[in-house]
């Protein structure tokens, strides 16, 4: 008799989206004439970089051609784009081996698949408010789980306590949803925890690229030390537009070693592999060749423009947040603003006044967790237009 | 102190092809001025169909524009793409519902990954010889594994017998490396077993187009009671030369259910859902339109020329051996030629013979289990002038 895996039964189903998509109709059944301004999921609007568009057609030219044709590739992804990788961490002063490098179909893949390695008795550290899949990969796992409080006390930048006892930490910097970043000085007290608890970092980096002050890390390998602690994820979704092209990529360093519950030591590096070379077959080879685009100077300059297009949607949104007397947090390095709803307003009250009243959608900060009751999200992802008009409605209405 | 996944202890490292490719190397080495013919690995050399060519250039091309631009798409694929599988499904009498498609990055993905919604508890049945990621999975979890033998009494086609207990089995067919495959009536016998023991049967069907009769099942839904026990792996890969593209789709049936180990009954299908849209953020759109080609008229007909292609390779490698008096199973059914070593020779005896004497590059049949010892497996994924040239050798030098 085939069981099934008795941990599902903990998943907590999250009704967030879709219960936003059917106020979200219902609002626009009953008001055909107002128009809606969606601030609320965190997807991108632009299209992909010219240069990245050529790369991608001419590996699919490749593909048609028995002299340019390519089956199986490596699990872990070609050469070519490793060393574009390498190239782009040491821009910003971090030295990878190439080794230390996994492409992969994007950081939510590798975020779920890396629980694969770790031990079912350790427990795990998450933020609140939290992406979700930092919970739900962990309790399908049926491991422990505690939480560390983002709170306007510490800007909802969470730091280690000397009686933290973890085995396992997520840090998301800059952060999804409150658009939080830690500085060098907090990743290193984090590195340091780590270190003295024998714990392991996953790092998520998704959204480095946003990040534009030299004191926040771009990477936690930026920090000593953080390659005998840490896992670092990050992926071209939010850097390059690729949340409907997905690549991604894991940093699983060669010095980062932890035992078994028997006491063997393992290279994660080697677990990892291991892992990837048996359950995943590589990323197709025309989007590994757009991915190397990204890298290129071209690349980075187009995708450059457009993150800075984005950036300019959160001065714009801010701005008025300021005007307004709203407090908040992100929006800096972040396409993410995290806003304290007004009057002390619950999230679903905001959500419903700033729908009814300006017409506008943003994300319910309960949805993230307990410590986001209060809170709201709002991204900069939308067109220039729609975020200039929902600034105006907010300074106007609100 | 984290702890690390105590299975991946218990994985034995697989030397094959880097054996096979030490050999090889050596053998060039000392003989520069022989040409050497590789029929060892399974991957396809033909280039994709012109009209998936064209389909994903112009995929890419709207990945480049504001208006046809797409960001996350659904994490089980496009109802495009699901919509054509279910009618190509349909084209050889089976029926799905739309909801059963899961569109995945390839069927080694969700062949590691299906074992997620599976119990810790479960035993595991898989045939010997076997593709090493059934069993490798299933050591990841430290699941017990039991072997059914593959042998020449049974043509390679285990069946259940009336004492035989396991909780999930898998089955592949037509058959890697054996290239033999169940008619309708053996796969029936799975079915029953399956259902007087509520097991689970993962049916990986990952060379289905190369079925050329219309006994032998392309999908295993073609055995009534199949989707109340059974699950179907399948891809591109070998279907449309997506080696290197990666798309595949696993079925799981809306009407498939099992317990946990406390007595819950859970949909496997509302499982699947949930473990894809944690862990997975769907199939690249360039990729999805793609794949949508293969199943167009002008797409089914062009990989059928190809795989025509191949069948015809097989047929001179088979027609070279039956000459030869060598027994051989497969080729008909499936790009895999698995032969019985001649002279009662072991398979690495043989495959040393086939290279220095022949200057052939094969697979030791060893290197995929312990029934795999006296037999070697040869793929008629080479170019025709090379498959030939090897069968005059093999006529001339054997």
């Amino acid at each position: 008799m085939a069981l099934v895996n008795d941990n599902y039964v903990d998943l907590k189903e999250s009704y967030l989206f879709s219960d936003i998509a059917h106020k979200v109709a219902a609002f626009t059944a009953a008001h055909p004439e107002r128009k809606v301004i969606r601030l609320g999921i965190g997807d991108v609007t632009l299209p992909l970089a010219p240069c990245v568009v050529e790369a991608l057609k001419k590996a699919a030219g490749e593909m048609g051609a028995k002299e340019t044709f390519r089956g199986y590739g490596p699990e872990q992804g070609y050469d070519f784009l490793h060393e574009a990788i390498v190239k782009y961490y040491a821009s910003f002063g971090v030295e990878l081996d190439s080794k230390e490098v996994f492409v992969s179909d994007g950081a939510k893949s590798d975020c779920g698949n890396i629980t694969d390695i770790f031990n079912n008795a350790d427990t795990i550290l998450v933020p609140d408010p939290v992406y979700p899949v930092y919970l739900d990969t962990n309790i399908m796992c049926g491991r422990k789980i505690i939480y560390m409080e983002g709170k306007p006390e510490n800007d909802f930048l969470p730091l280690p306590t000397a009686d933290l006892k973890a085995d396992v930490a997520y840090l998301c910097s800059p952060n999804n949803p409150t658009g939080a970043a830690y500085t060098k000085e907090q990743l290193a007290l984090w590195v340091e925890w780590a270190l003295a608890n024998d714990a392991v970092i996953l790092y998520d980096a998704a959204y480095e690229a946003f990040i534009s002050d030299e004191n926040i890390p771009r990477s936690i390998f930026a920090v000593e030390g953080a390659k005998k602690c840490a896992i670092e994820l990050c992926s071209l979704s939010k850097t390059a537009g690729f949340t409907g092209t997905r690549c991604g990529y894991t940093v699983v360093p060669l010095a980062l070693e932890r035992k078994t519950s028997k006491g063997e030591v393992l290279s994660l590096n080697k677990m990892w592999l291991r892992r990837q070379t048996t359950k995943f077959n590589g990323v197709p080879y025309i989007i590994q060749r757009g991915a190397e685009a990204v890298f290129s100077p071209e690349g980075i300059e187009q995708c450059r423009a457009n993150i800075a297009y984005y950036q300019e949607n959160a001065r714009i949104i801010m701005d008025a947040l300021t005007e307004k007397g709203i407090k908040f947090y992100g929006g800096k390095h972040s396409p993410y603003i995290w806003l304290q709803c007004p009057g002390n307003m619950g999230s679903w009250e905001f959500f419903d006044l700033l729908l009814n009243k300006l017409g506008i959608v943003g994300t319910p900060g309960a949805g993230f967790g307990k410590c986001g009751e209060g809170y709201f999200r709002l991204t900069s992802f939308g067109s220039r237009e729609n975020t200039a008009e929902a600034a105006e409605r907010i300074l106007r209405d609100l």
